[in-house]
């Protein structure tokens, strides 16, 4: 049962919430790419400027994807409750909090792409969203009055550990595997992205 | 009585204004976090300047959190209410302009954690913040003719004195601790936060 | 007449994009105000840096609530339109567009409070959004079709006017002061904001 | 037939989202806009600084404007339709993902305006924006069960050829123009944007 009565706390303003969050981190992005100085202003030297923050708008373009599958599986999540707890409203934040920190971590990676540690927090960092994530799948299915008549619990269940495996898991495995190799990090953080983007995951989960 | 007449001024639109400042304080407050820049790009140095920016870290999540109850109270304020009068409207703008100062201390606290002015400075925003609110039960409760039907009026006013005590009042209290011991201060911050949090409070206030 | 016909754009979303728009430029207004690096971390040197940057604390709280009076003022002019042309929708925009601007003003009058020029051009920023304020209402008045049915056009017409006089009218007498003596056009910036959010204005316009 | 089904994935949501991303994108541009640090703090220097930032000021309104005929186009794309599926959804991220690239060229076109790299840069990234938009009218022309009854699919595909004409292909004209003439590219990026304010783009397309 849930401890908490939230009384007339309206769903439309934790999605609005939510929502304006999730707009602002995927703009914000931006803000990390800036052109280094050019010391001589030629085409030349703004060329080599561009591509040595390549790595940048790389990273920018997989986190601002990613933070677009977060907000799409949020809604999915939000969409299948009936009725919104404090401990959903808290884990939700707690999922905000984790989101909102992602332009840290991209702004890392996208600085020093080739460093271990930087290539490895960007997992983390993922990693730590994730497990927000399938923590209020878990805490859903476990105080399931709080779910719509019309979703199955276990069909929801199997979704939350489905989700647990593509999800934090794959990222953890991409941290780690970051100390072997940094592109087969790399290849995993990309995965994961193309898995979330394609159709099939989104009819499973 | 209500001294202007906001004539169809909608309420939505002042709850949508207020989410979205709210939304974009509590994404913002990540710009704070930065790398400091690495002398020697290796993993010790960088893992060195991780550590060195955890104090931000953590006075990020303390600030995140910190907006949401906010956020949450705000809420529960504003659905207490039938009509929205121009001193509801200018208190509630005076809130959110505390609210939005708070990305300021929380950067200074984190540069600064073992300052003791720093460390008084942030409860002594966050005091301002808690005084707005305050200020805005108090004057809902003076003015009843703008609450709505099923609110206990003397419930209401209770509930104000009991915020003004665990809110302000504790930041205040937190702001001078820092003079004696800084960790005295973090532990008052933090109960806060966790009053807030727990749904005891969120049942009686 | 209207010369563009919008089809089915809906008023509400662009009423949440210019609330959107101005939640956010409220919210930016604080990143101006930084604490300068402290050379010795120290509690003087701490409270001497916070004097210092006092007056952006003062201009930040000047620009916040300015902007919250034209937010106030926006949702005034857009309630009483039944219809929104391409007219009104670019007016819109070029307003947003000058508020959006406010932030960078702020931000110069922060740092060189007591430069002739940087208290003028605050003044002048703020006179070309309340112009184009007023060109909206002034569109609006001389294309009643647009006013909804319970709007008197003569009212509305004088509001207009009245708005232009207290408005940009002001910033510019304030922006012109500025040569005469900086403390002189403080006290009009000031004036316009207590003229806004005191209710009698908010009666008549 | 649309491959994924998004069961009740909200329309008002991807629209909220989508608006909050244009608003916040719109309201950070003027980010970029700094003064250059006064060596004197006299008038003179100050009239200096701020005639030297004149460029970015300029590309600051272009880039502003833009975004609002994007979110203008965006709506009417988005009004069109009668079901999102999957290929909406992620065209609507790309295509917000390269809007929200725009505060990056309008830095740099404003920082080195008489550059040619950086002048053509602007436009290519507003190709790939262009680009982005007349995908998702391609996509929904193909998928006309995706439009609402009364939209006419020969008439929406003729629309969809007309923006890419008007919109990225003079973009890409502008960025290669540049090689040549850097004002003949101005010219051209500042005729695109009157080209769709004007009430005659808006009827046709």
């Amino acid at each position: 049962m849930s401890k908490l009565d939230f009384g007339n706390f309206s769903r439309s303003r934790i999605e609005a919430f939510s929502d304006g969050v999730f707009a602002i981190i995927v703009t914000l992005l931006v803000l990390e790419i800036k052109l280094p100085h050019l010391h001589e202003i030629t085409n030349e030297e703004f060329l080599h400027s561009l591509i040595e923050i390549l790595p940048k708008i790389l990273v920018w373009m997989n986190s601002f994807l990613v933070v677009c599958v977060v907000w799409m599986n949020h809604h999915r999540v939000l969409d299948s409750l009936k009725h919104m707890d404090a401990g959903i409203f808290w884990l939700n934040n707690i999922l905000l909090m984790f989101s909102s920190l992602i332009p840290f971590p991209t702004a890392i990676i996208g600085e020093y792409p080739t460093l271990t540690y930087a290539v490895s927090f960007y997992g983390v960092c993922l990693f730590f969203m994730g497990v927000a994530f399938t923590v209020i799948r878990w805490y859903a299915a476990k105080n399931p009055h709080l779910l719509k008549e019309d979703v199955d619990v276990n069909i929801y269940k199997k979704g939350a550990s489905h989700t647990l495996i593509f999800g934090p898991s794959l990222y953890l495995l991409g941290a780690a595997l970051s100390f072997v190799n940094i592109w087969a990090a790399f290849a995993v953080y990309f995965f994961i992205l193309v898995y979330f983007i394609t159709p099939r995951s989104a009819r499973t989960h």
